[in-house]
Order: C-alpha cells, then structure tokens, then sequence
C-alpha cells in the first residue's frame, strides 16, 4: 500500500551501463561525498532556486558558521562543481555565488531525501519485524 | 535548459511544515545518516524490490565485508528501521533479511541521487563560472 515504487530503478532506462548493487553503491556515494561536511547542505538550500548571493549574506543567513568554514566549504563545492562564484568586474569587485546547473539538479534528489526522512512516521507500525 | 526542477519543494505541499533552508538541511542531514556506513548501500542495494536474503547470501555476495562488520551494518540499518530480520520458526531456525516499508521507500531518493552523479559530464562545459 505504501510501496509506491517497487523497484529501484537502478538498470538501464538511461542511457549509462546498467548497474549491480556494487555499482549503484558507488554511485549514491560519489553523490554523498560531494554533499559531505557539516555545513554543505545549509549552503545548497540558501542557492537553490537560481539565487546567487554575496559572502556576507551567507554569513547573515548561516550565523554558526565561522568565516574560515563557509570559505572552506564554499571552495570545496566549487571544486566538485556544484557551486560558482561569479565575480563582478566593477570597483570594488562584487562576488556572488550561486549553483552551476549541475548543482541545481541536485534539487530533486534532496527532496527526495527530505520526503523520505519526513515519512518516517507514516510508516511506523506497518513494518515492524517478526521475532 | 539543462534545469528541469527550477525550485528545491522544500515548502509546503506536503502535510509537514513549510521548510526553511536550516530546516531543509537538517530533514536531509537526518536521511543520510542512517546511509553512513562503508557498507548499508551495498547491503540496501543487496535487499531492494522486496528481496528476501539470508546472512549467508549477503556474505557471498558481498565478499570484501567480515562477518562482524556486516552483523553491525544489519543491526543499525534494523534499528533505524529500515531493514527487518524475519525469523521463521523452524528447525533449525531460518533467518532472513528484508527492508521494511519504510526502507523500500527509500528507492525514489537513491535513484535520483545516482542519477545525479551520473548526470556530472553531461553539465560539464555549460556551468563553468564567470571569472
């Protein structure tokens, strides 16, 4: 009844190799990583939605982060192609940052993600193991 | 053109509350944690489309995890509620791992994520940043 989707669809369809569970493993942890670090999720739900925004807006929307870390952080989403960072050639430079689109469609699976953790309780007491 | 989900639904729609973008994070954060492990995808991957697998099978066919490492694996992903042990009263006893509902839920999220990260080249050129 709850089971909406029988069948992850993890085989063809697209169209790269089709996959074993080793390989689809693999696959959901290269995404993971690039998501790994404490403040990484913040950051992506801040720029989702094509919004580009200044360092100190960051800073103001995410006040526990350090500056240290938010650099950090920013920088390794950089490097994995997730966010940009768009410098304005005026004085003084401005920078923004946004998502590539690459790290825009990320947005379906986070949702995803988000459903599933919010379902929890939905499913309580339907599943329980025999013993 | 590449962007087919402009806006991250992390608001309303659902019965649950609007989501913030802190609170977005922390919904997700809560979901990956109960995937951290060198070994639960594989074992979610093993056990998806209502597969019912004995230890013994999941050791085959996963040969690099030890005995020990995958007994842990199994007891947290069963006390997060996501895999369920299924003793069949018999002699001797016959014991199966399955997941539940809620684990079985969980397919639409990992696929979406393995399309992601597979997706990564077909972005790459068109989202380099501004400099």
């Amino acid at each position: 009844m709850a089971r909406t989707h029988k069948k992850v669809r993890y085989s063809p369809e697209r169209k790269d190799r089709g996959h074993t569970p080793a390989s689809a493993a693999e696959g959901v942890e290269e995404a993971l990583k690039v998501l790994e670090g404490r403040w990484k999720l913040v950051i992506l739900f801040q720029l989702f939605d094509g919004k580009l925004v200044r360092f100190s807006e960051l800073e103001r929307a995410i006040p526990t982060i350090s500056q240290k870390m938010l650099i950090q952080q920013l920088r390794q989403l950089e490097s994995d192609g997730v966010v940009r960072r768009i410098v304005h050639h005026q004085v003084p430079p401005r920078v923004e940052y946004g998502l590539t689109d690459w790290g825009e469609a990320l947005c379906p699976a986070l949702d995803e993600l988000l459903k599933w953790a919010a379902s929890r309780e939905d499913f309580k007491g339907a599943s329980t193991s025999e013993r």
